[in-house]
């Protein structure tokens, strides 16, 4: 699915649109539709709820934590984004053309800048840089917190989804040198983290 | 206690300082010293985990949330802080002398900036009440996420402590008016919540 796509289609096929901050509309993936229920969910967040509500065999909201797990990613994600620019940067290296367009203007609007100077190497990038390793840093305080390797201690959570969706996405559009960078901090914590989340979910490549 | 004091006293008295982002010293109160045990215990948090941990009849750390609750705080301060500046403005303006010059000289050096400057009215302090009621609309999407009156539903807890220490910080230093504004958002959410959080916790005046 090609970015531009995204909002046509799902308008199409009657799904409901995502929230920015300001409340305004903006159409996101993934969204699921259940076969067995009909049921139509935008937003990974609400798709997990529903998952764990639909099928409880194995939860990844642990009793009465979905407001801590909220706040969580907003702790997370807001840390990350101070680095947007330089993801954003790689994310348009390895997109096609059409998806590339769309997601260099629309970033361009956000930022209210010209894409060029998104993330230059130098100053601009250093600070890029230093902000991930500042999230991170903050990330294992958290996670040193509770014993076992998860953010509840012995008991995986979607918050740990979250913290590897970012990883994830990292490996996928840095460079191989800046992955391996990251996936080196801590001690190899967050190259650990991500392939435990990917083992427990099954992911297959 | 005064703020310049507090420094020279916990040297004194053998208690260890706390750490700025930048991981220099700073030393903080409260501070716990415990007669059964000897123990002498710096920063909330770690003197929350440890009455926990020694006085385990009412937990406020449900087990294996240390972790989330960390993150809870993060993201809660981070917030707060894009105010910090018109928050301090307002603790300069009930503190007694040594403590205001110390409170306004250290916080222009944080800030590098003229504490004339810190939130002059216009603009600045409009965007210091903007960031303020958006932490608060932020918090209220964690508290949407579960049901009854704490973040972890039924189960009261540090988080719970955490959001409401900022509120009655600003019901002490703010004046009134600005105070029963920020007591108004949400339907008085945050209103009741100080008032449920210091019922809980028997907050005596």
């Amino acid at each position: 699915m090609e970015l531009p796509d995204i909002a046509p289609r799902m308008k199409e096929i009657g799904a409901k649109a995502n929230k920015h901050d300001d409340d305004s509309d903006i159409y996101t993936l993934p969204v699921l539709r259940d076969p067995n229920t009909g049921a139509l969910v935008t937003d990974s967040f609400d798709i997990a709820v529903y998952l764990d509500n639909t099928y409880p065999e194995k939860p990844v909201f642990p009793k009465d934590t979905n407001g801590f797990i909220c706040a969580v990613e907003s702790a997370y994600i807001n840390q990350i984004l101070l680095a947007y620019e330089f993801l954003v940067l790689r994310g348009v290296e390895i997109m096609r053309d059409r998806s590339a367009e769309f997601y260099a203007t629309t970033r361009e609007k956000y930022f209210n800048k010209k894409f060029a100077e998104f993330s230059p190497e130098g100053p601009e990038r250093d600070q890029h840089w230093a902000a991930l390793e500042k999230a991170y840093t903050t990330t294992k305080m958290w996670y040193d917190k509770t014993d076992g390797k998860w953010l509840m201690g012995g008991t995986f959570s979607y918050a740990d989804i979250v913290i590897a969706c970012c990883l994830f996405w990292f490996k996928r559009v840095l460079h191989d040198d800046e992955w391996e960078k990251i996936a080196a901090w801590h001690d190899g914590q967050w190259r650990r983290l991500l392939a435990d989340v990917e083992s427990e979910c099954k992911v297959l490549y």
